[in-house]
């Protein structure tokens, strides 16, 4: 097992490419994993974010197209759907980019889960304006 | 129904954004389906291709992750898969960042869904290299 | 791109015919598109609507029959199950009928997945119903 | 347990509708299990075909169109999607209809599950058009 | 069809594995399956515990783990998820043991599937331990 | 990164487990993997094998249960389904076991995934007689 404390460990490389995405739904997932399942926010912290979005072959705006088409395809992850939405925005893919890779999925998952998909992003960009509505007012 | 003859249609439009992708590929299916979906061949070339991907929000190379993502999470479509993985290769998408991206899906749909993805991916590499070692000789 | 004001367009048809099988749901997801993918809620006109259930080669009740049964197996599009479930009920298959496919999806999908349709049909039939006791109060 | 000899049981129920439906392909089935799951050919018999099949509030017809529009978006169930399009077709499902259900469920399900579908049709059409050939010869 | 009076029916026998995996529950689904589809909680009784888990060669504790780890793979099916860890806690799978399981579907079926079996965990978990503090007051 | 020559590594500890439940094919995916993507190969160890199987809170023989469950009931990954069959024997569970897990996929999944996964351990039980009557001989 990894030393937590030291900086270069996978879970600090996690929580430091999480916090780069998306580090509020990271923080939301590890604490409503701590009370059942603290080893599971763990591991998610490394593998997934401390070792294979720290890889260096693919950029952060890529690794998150991917992800909002496997699941927008896969149609049964809206909450990891929503996190990643937020993920995509926040390394520059943009809203109209977004729309336009979700209605792609109609294509290879059907029109229900391009449509479902497509309601989690009208949701998620109506959170963002009205945040900003009030970090503005 | 579109005029197929006139160079402005779905159909035209289609044909040529499949060309720009998997020019051969498209070939095939059209022909597999000659016999008994003709219409179907149709709509593959429309919709897809003359809708989808001919919008200008999105370049070739992301909607080509997208759906490479996406063929990988849903396990099910092998020969489309194959056929996207070709075409990501064609608009610019390395051989290293294909497989950047099938790793990922580990994260989403699984490790035997990445798996056998990748093997998918091994497949096309080495076909696309016999072909370099053809066309070389 | 069609003329949409031209009547024998494929939004056009597409209109009249989801008009035959659920006006209402229809407008709704229109509407609902209409400020994040307008161009989405176009394609969700003209594909399935204007090209697919256009075709001659298939009565409604037939395609209705097969709509509902792949999204009752698919398991992910309760919204648009609902919507077949109207829409099937506005082409003749009755509510015996309705709910003798949801159960034969038992067979092809599991027990879960033709019990979670079983419940989206009984809360439709129940909209209708009050629908009904509205109308004839 | 039924008494499997009496003519009235849920096994002999599901044998009849079975020959009614694809005699040949049921028989497949219980030899393929015979050394390794005899209980569960049983079971195929009984509750799909003794059990559900046999009520009487569907017509074998739409059963079959639901099915095969189920197993085409299911997307991995190549095997029984071959029993099933012989089965559609001996109740009536035209060819033609098979292909309309089949593309229809490229809406639902996406291209390429409605793509992998239409081949398995082209297969079996195919079957019977060599068997018919055979026959007549 | 069995005779619902006699005690060694299917019927009978669905009813008395099912109290002993989660009686309360079972009642809910017959409960609420009596006006839509009767004949479907009759088969629900009769196909899944009557026939399946009654059967000797594996343990009810296997057969739970069976079960929460598919229906945590397959992701659409969260009431039945939730019923079925009320049952594997009902037959002797303790809350660390399930925990693991649904950590483990990471694996098999992506970190999102995992993560939302967890959280159905979660609330199942909490459930019973306000269930057991009314009890204990 | 791991020191992969300390025998405490995660890759040590997932060659170590993977041993013990199928080492041949865990080499096999090694092997095939190695000149498309190494990395994985080592992910596919450090992960599931290094990580999840190591934890104390489950037997490896409920582990087992768990994973032919879900990848049976997921039906898109045979070859990872085959290797757990042989995995699930390795560690203790019958063939009347593993059968009776696969036909209870039928409830959850539909009886196509069930006879699929059937068909599956049919072959492996075949493999594995050839084998014992190799090494008998």
């Amino acid at each position: 097992m990894d030393d937590v404390t030291r900086p270069d460990t996978r879970y600090a490389r996690g929580l430091k490419n999480l916090a780069a995405i998306d580090g509020a739904a990271g923080q939301r997932v590890i604490d409503a994993l701590a009370d059942i399942a603290p080893d599971f926010s763990r591991m998610v912290i490394e593998f997934p974010f401390g070792d294979v979005y720290d890889r260096p072959g693919l950029d952060l705006r890529s690794r998150e197209i991917a992800t909002i088409a496997a699941l927008a395809a896969l149609g049964h992850a809206r909450p990891q759907l929503e996190v990643h939405l937020h993920a995509a925005l926040n390394v520059g893919v943009s809203r109209e980019e977004i729309v336009e890779i979700l209605m792609q999925m109609a294509v290879y998952a059907g029109f229900p889960a391009a449509l479902n998909a497509l309601f989690a992003a009208k949701q998620v960009f109506s959170e963002r304006d009205a945040e900003a509505a009030r970090a503005g007012a």
